[in-house]
């Protein structure tokens, strides 16, 4: 999964994903007044606003980019409606050809991560059957747990060629609250990678493993370290943008081959046309502003690569 | 809300709670070929045995328990429609008036946890609307994010009289690979223990808070230690019975007063008609087994309290 991935990248040119984590704020009145006067102000009406606005945002994105990745928070608030329209995004992004990162960091004792992992990247049994639930390309998940919690994910990208993005160094503020404690004179966060390197050895897919890394763009120093300490992973970028990672807080994260990253934005895209700098576009234009907002970011980062 | 629990758990007697955890091979041959037969071998016809399932467990012991804890990747694996079976579950479990613990260990940076909260325990504004999605009384929330990626779910709780429990030491055999590697001489999941303590200080509902602690009943000689540590958390323990907590290992768990634990047990109550105990019920009549398996949990563990 992880050479799809990397195929993408080079294709487009552009180590990017964006973030498909709409929150009615960011939605033009157009779009949810419309939602709301065939579907009333109820989750149904919610969800149909973010689907129209998902759809309008990926038809107008889906070439420039290799991915996107939905927030599964986003469409979890909206109960079962919320949900279907998450997996509707998922279904209709991989019909566009783009690679599908779940963001749902789920992780739990070992039964219940293999639930997780059949219930987001992998198959269910039921009677005679193998079916699908939701099914993304790649999940992001926890590793409090340990091992045992990690594995039954692992498994399952063995078996279906599927990826997973743990969590090591997150970009929000308070990360370091555990994340950098120090144990025997190293932060938590290089014990996770080393974790991570080691689950991924077993699971490589040409230069680097199908299990990557969860590294935030708000912390250079420590992805310069980390992406020595985890030379053959690849790293999810959160952080970039809105969150106040700099294209040149990004280079650490890149490997001298120009991979070993993937940078995530998005309200930075999603909701560019509220931008100043995508004002011109107006509410109604809200995809043209995106995609005026994947090219910026795209220039951005290579500038610097 | 945690006042609430604990006036259950004293009017039951029963410091427990029932694990809803359904796996397909834990429902009995008859009840999963009923609903195939109506449903076919779709993801409907798994979660329709999954609702009848769970229906016939509640009727069989909701007078006997204060609580059950709901894991909702058993629902999520099955899609749109378990997750709809999830949410049926918990209003009727509401309805027969238990309280209910949606295990779901959400967690991620504070935009995203804010709707992961409003998604499990709060509410969501649609248009001029103030609507629910999934809606337990509790909700299990991992740390590793810190305190920014808590402080939404503790919001939600000071706003809604909601609860939570923060995984601080649990239950699986790899727990230890990182909660228990030593910061500044204790191990990490004791530093966790402190910021549970101090996210929920400002949420005392009695003489104990509403901010709780996932403890795992496999680890008695931290559990004293956690128990000192946080003397007005309510711990929420998982491990007693299938993963090889005995009642003896959950006595540091309490405290002087008889209160500040419920005891989780899952595959121990609802697949108790599978085990040699419990045989001569037949599986025809599982809800009196898992009746039955109640009875005696709740006798072994008043036994040591």
């Amino acid at each position: 999964m992880i050479r799809q991935l990397i195929d993408r990248i080079q294709k487009t040119n552009a180590p990017v994903c964006v973030g498909l984590d709409p929150m009615l704020s960011y939605i033009p009145d157009h779009v949810t007044e419309k939602a709301f006067h065939e579907l009333g102000e109820t989750l149904e009406g919610a969800a149909e606003a973010i689907w129209q606005f998902n759809k309008e945002i990926v038809d107008h994105v889906y070439d420039l980019i290799p991915s996107v990745k939905p927030q599964i928070a986003m469409y979890e608030q909206f109960g079962i409606e919320g949900l279907k329209v998450y997996d509707r995004t998922v279904k209709y992004c991989q019909e566009k050809g783009l690679i599908v990162i779940g963001d749902a960091k789920r992780g739990d004792i070992g039964s219940t991560s293999a639930a997780y992992a059949m219930a987001h990247i992998g198959k269910v049994k039921v009677g005679s059957k193998i079916l699908t639930a939701f099914h993304t390309d790649f999940l992001t998940v926890n590793p409090y747990l340990g091992t045992d919690g990690i594995a039954p994910f692992v498994d399952v990208c063995k078996e279906e060629d599927k990826g997973l993005f743990v969590l090591v160094k997150t970009s929000n503020p308070s990360s370091g609250e555990f994340q950098d404690r120090l144990i025997d004179g190293a932060p938590l966060y290089e014990h996770v990678a080393k974790k991570v390197v080691e689950w991924g050895a077993d699971c490589m897919d040409g230069t680097y493993s199908n299990i990557g890394a969860v590294v935030g763009a708000t912390y250079p120093e420590m992805s310069a370290v980390l992406r020595k300490l985890m030379p053959n992973t690849y790293f999810l970028v959160p952080g970039y943008g809105a969150q106040g990672g700099t294209a040149e807080d990004l280079k650490p994260c890149f490997n001298k081959d120009g991979l070993g990253a993937i940078v995530n934005s998005s309200r930075g895209i999603i909701a560019a046309y509220k931008q100043d700098a995508y004002k011109k576009f107006g509410p109604e234009h809200f995809g043209e502003a995106s995609r005026q907002a994947v090219i910026d970011m795209v220039s951005d980062i290579n500038r610097v690569l």
